[in-house]
């Protein structure tokens, strides 16, 4: 088995481009956005394990990991810069969870404070998930800071977790009912070098879907499979379940199979993941398409405007295809998340970064929101707009930590080659082959199509340059050969200079047949951008656009949305409200300009109707 | 207002074509078998009066409804020939009712064995609704049978209902939740020349959505629209609220504008009408889109799969275009009746007599049932398959009854003219001008595209016959003048012979552009007849199917569905599961047979994807 490093985000500086200022916006808006819904919502308060009924903002049992996920992006913004109104925030919670500790090393504010008979007895009530988050809180916090006060806590929680589930075995269920521990017990181990936490992950993994106790927990099969206990892990086929949980799983599932040279466990890993990418994700990179278990349903069921897709889940896949580049340097991985940087993530956010998606559609019709008029009930709809935060508000700190670190996911090495999986004006150093490497990129990309590269002491080392799956013509500046979808090059001298340019023309793409929602539809994509169409620029109808199939497509950088529009040739049949319903087919046509925007940027207008697949002329 | 006369089934003989074998099929095998499944299920019991707390089959409070439409529909059958089986248990029931009745002159199983203190306390629990069908059934039954003590047990009920709630207001309402009992009531009326029955009926509908009683009763106001109790009646201008409630209504008023010669109650029935048929409607004359509330949505609401279109709501419809027939000679209503019999209404029922649907869909997705494998909770879908008995069976005895007494449908009369609505193969009996005309048509429409009619005894007289909106061009034996739609002849001698043909080729149909689930796709229509596709003859991925729009059809007769089916040039994507997910357009096609069926012959071999709008090449 191959071993790749990952880079880790403290290596790489993003300093110029698209993802310098989303983190920018990540760091002056969002992160403090957030922050202030949860002071608001009482999440922060939650840690001083003081409520009492009769006080508002009753603590939920997912509260832990809404704050843990929020200090972890919080602990990446430090190490790039001062933020001290959110230190300030972070260093209080840690002094209440410090307070808070059991003698035992438990913490959990609502085992603790609402529910403390109940400790490890409801396999659904993320009560090891949300020790996953603060580990890894504490883990990013202490590679930030260098202050491990906040990892002394938790791998004292962590041991306490090893002794009840793993010793013991004394708690009503064997592993997690929403996985994220897993993946936790890993970073904890590679930051601290404790084996033990690296085999009770393990542990938690082979045990999954395989012991009698989790099975008596969560009878009928659907929580079975809601859950990914449906079978053994290593036997998994198809993506099932909740796709959060699924997306963390098979995350945690790929690190040990990294960390314990495990071939069955990477097998059943790409498995699983060609499952998803062949027949289970949307074009932006969202997966779960099912608003009930908000889960993955079946092969090639990708409804458009019921498409659930949450945002944790599209961040989810990102750390899975993420873990595979560290065993399997195959371009299709770094492709998947790329497609989910620039959509079926990115989606999550406004413009303004400060109000976000839970769910991320691929269609909205305004007009259904009125349907039900003489009706108390009503179908499941996805939200037409952003808000500021959620009662499950999962979404928002995933997002902020995401952004943070995203420079992770651009790079991965081993003894002779630097890996580059995504491209972002970034200053970044590595140690290959016994040297300090470092390399530059300076790029617009994704509006624009070049890539340069300087590369300095890597004289006999190999930069090995990701090939985009949606370019079809490109050329390098150096000679190369192909491997896996990487051009790879030899790179000589102090300063290396190399210089990628793709053709990036706007593309129409069609869904597989077997996707019923998208038969005789196309979607619009250039470079890894999907594009949508609005009613706020296109007016009225735009479910009877019809798309010119010879694109002759304008593209014009709009500094709104950080990225070009495109406008091409359509046609829409002409208003006939009202003088007729049903008629032989005449298709009258009225020749218009179809303005797509990126999909990411759709509802900063207020509800307009959107659509991502388009008839085609 | 002119003022034509309805020409009662009694008058009429259907006796060869489609419809003499779809009243044999009811005679000989639908009304006994929705009379089983009434007996196992305790409704005819129920008429005892004698359930208790323990016992199987608990009353429910629209099982008076149930049986009272059966009954009709059995008297209709009786008038045409013996059925010693259902006159039986039609006897028997009466027995109970006369048994039952209160002597204040009460009956209600369900108020009377299982809520006797709850008597017209609660607006929606169809208390008057079942009233109103057993005096339906109680005015079939003594026009059938010159029996009228059935009649007499409900003059009393009426008489009744008519001192509560028009003399003693003393209800907690003042207009039913749930319409019928306005139409019954003119029926009676009309059967019986009393003319405070007519009175009450209009009392209902001049007080509808103008008292304050009803408004406390129904808020919010969801509720009220769900009712028809938005607004007086007068100032309703869309459909609303639950279909089959609406359409009741719609009739009632029609027959009270009729009786009462009210020009603004007939102006807002034309008004109602028109939002009907050119906003809300499907293809298939189905209405109420919304399966929340079982209702009218919004102009241009009419989802595929999720359509709702109960049976019921068809039928409802039905009776106000009919009556509407009754003050305006205008072939559109006749146009919607003919588009109901052979479609929304006809795909209720199975092939083969016994089984119903109460939801009667526009494409149906195998696949989609098997989506929420995670999840215990559901979208709503409709069913795929027919039952033979619903918990709320309404349907099936509505369709018995209707069935039994589709001649009704056929003519109208004024004094010099006999409109002919409907081609089916009958001989009928008219008194126009003073004397007794007979009209015998021989056709096989629609399967043929002729219809030839035989006047007897009717020289002088006008035979008015209608054009249909769905045929173009058509040729007539005789010379015509066409007014609103309905070619109308003199006819000469004492029997005059005349030939109607209309050419009656397969069509491809658009929707209004503003029916966003229709962009894109046409239905194939023939004649009056909507055809759909199924899996079950078209393989799979039948949603990919484009149709060819130089449309070279195959017309074949098919015994099995007792009409033509269509088999045009289509192609759809090759089947490249696994293999890609998104890809370029290259819509790579394979050209094939699609071979259409009438929609209402769907889902008689078992779960089979189904589709009426399809993809047009």
């Amino acid at each position: 088995m191959n071993r790749y490093n990952m880079v880790p985000y403290t290596d790489i500086d993003i300093d110029s481009g698209f993802w310098a200022y989303r983190q920018q916006l990540n760091r002056e808006v969002t992160t403090g956005a957030v922050m202030r819904r949860f002071q608001d919502t009482g999440r922060f308060d939650a840690f001083r394990l003081n409520w009492r009924e009769g006080m508002p903002n009753k603590p939920h049992y997912f509260w832990d990991s809404d704050i843990a996920k929020w200090m972890e992006g919080v602990a990446y913004l430090l190490k790039k810069g001062p933020a001290p109104e959110y230190e300030a925030v972070l260093e209080e919670t840690i002094d209440r969870i410090e307070a808070g500790q059991g003698k035992d090393g438990y913490f959990n504010i609502f085992f603790t404070n609402i529910e403390p008979t109940k400790r490890f007895s409801n396999r659904d009530w993320h009560e090891l998930y949300c020790a996953g988050h603060l580990i890894e809180a504490a883990v990013a916090y202490d590679e930030a800071t260098g202050r491990d006060r906040f990892l002394k806590i938790m791998m004292k929680y962590a041991d306490y977790i090893d002794r009840v589930f793993r010793e013991e075995n004394s708690a009503a269920f064997m592993t997690p009912g929403h996985e994220e521990l897993e993946l936790a017990l890993v970073k904890l181990y590679r930051h601290t070098g404790e084996k033990r936490y690296l085999d009770l992950s393990k542990f938690f993994i082979d045990n999954r879907g395989a012991n009698d106790k989790d099975k008596a927990a969560d009878t009928p099969e659907h929580k079975l499979r809601l859950f990914q206990s449906h079978a053994p892990v290593r036997e998994m086929t198809t993506a099932e379940g909740h796709a959060v949980r699924a997306g963390y799983l098979y995350s945690a599932m790929a690190d040990i199979a990294r960390e314990t040279q495990d071939e069955t466990l990477l097998a059943a890993c790409k498995t699983l993941f060609e499952n998803i990418v062949t027949r289970r994700m949307y074009i932006t990179g969202g997966v779960g398409s099912g608003r009930y278990g908000e889960a993955y349903t079946v092969d090639f069921d990708l409804p458009n405007e019921l498409a659930y897709t949450e945002t944790c889940a599209a961040i989810a896949l990102a750390y899975f295809a993420r873990r595979m580049l560290t065993m399997d340097a195959d371009s299709v991985y770094a492709d998947v998340v790329e497609t989910i940087l620039y959509n079926g993530f990115l989606s999550s956010t406004s413009l303004d970064g400060k109000r976000f998606f839970y769910t991320n559609p691929m269609a909205i019709s305004v007009r259904d929101r009125s349907r039900n008029v003489s009706a108390d009930k009503y179908e499941w709809l996805p939200a037409m707009e952003r808000v500021e935060v959620f009662g499950c508000s999962c979404c928002p700190p995933n997002i902020t930590r995401f952004v943070a670190s995203v420079a992770e996911y651009m790079y991965t090495t081993d003894e002779k080659r630097i890996f580059v999986h995504q491209f972002m004006g970034s200053n970044a150093e590595f140690g290959v082959g016994g040297k300090t490497v470092r390399v530059r990129q300076t790029t617009d990309y994704p509006t624009g199509n070049t890539v340069r590269f300087i590369v300095e002491n890597g004289d006999g080392v190999q930069l090995a340059v990701r090939i985009p799956g949606w370019c079809r013509k490109f050329s390098l500046s150096a000679g190369y050969k192909m491997e896996k979808g990487y051009a790879v090059v030899d790179c000589a001298g102090d300063a290396f200079e190399l210089t990628l340019t793709m053709e990036m023309e706007p593309e129409l793409i069609e869904a597989n047949p077997e996707v019923q929602a998208n038969a005789g539809r196309v979607a619009l994509r250039r470079g890894p951008v999907v594009y949508c169409i609005e009613a706020a620029d296109n007016g009225e109808r735009i479910q009877d656009i019809r798309v010119d199939a010879q694109l002759d497509a304008k593209v014009e950088y709009c500094d709104t949305v950080k990225m070009p529009v495109v406008i091409v040739r359509g046609w829409r049949r002409k208003a006939e409200a009202g003088s007729w319903l049903y008629r032989p087919v005449k298709a009258e046509m009225e020749e218009m300009r179809v303005k797509f925007i990126p999909y990411y940027a759709f509802a900063n207008r207020g509800p307009s109707d959107m659509q991502v697949w388009n008839l085609l002329k």
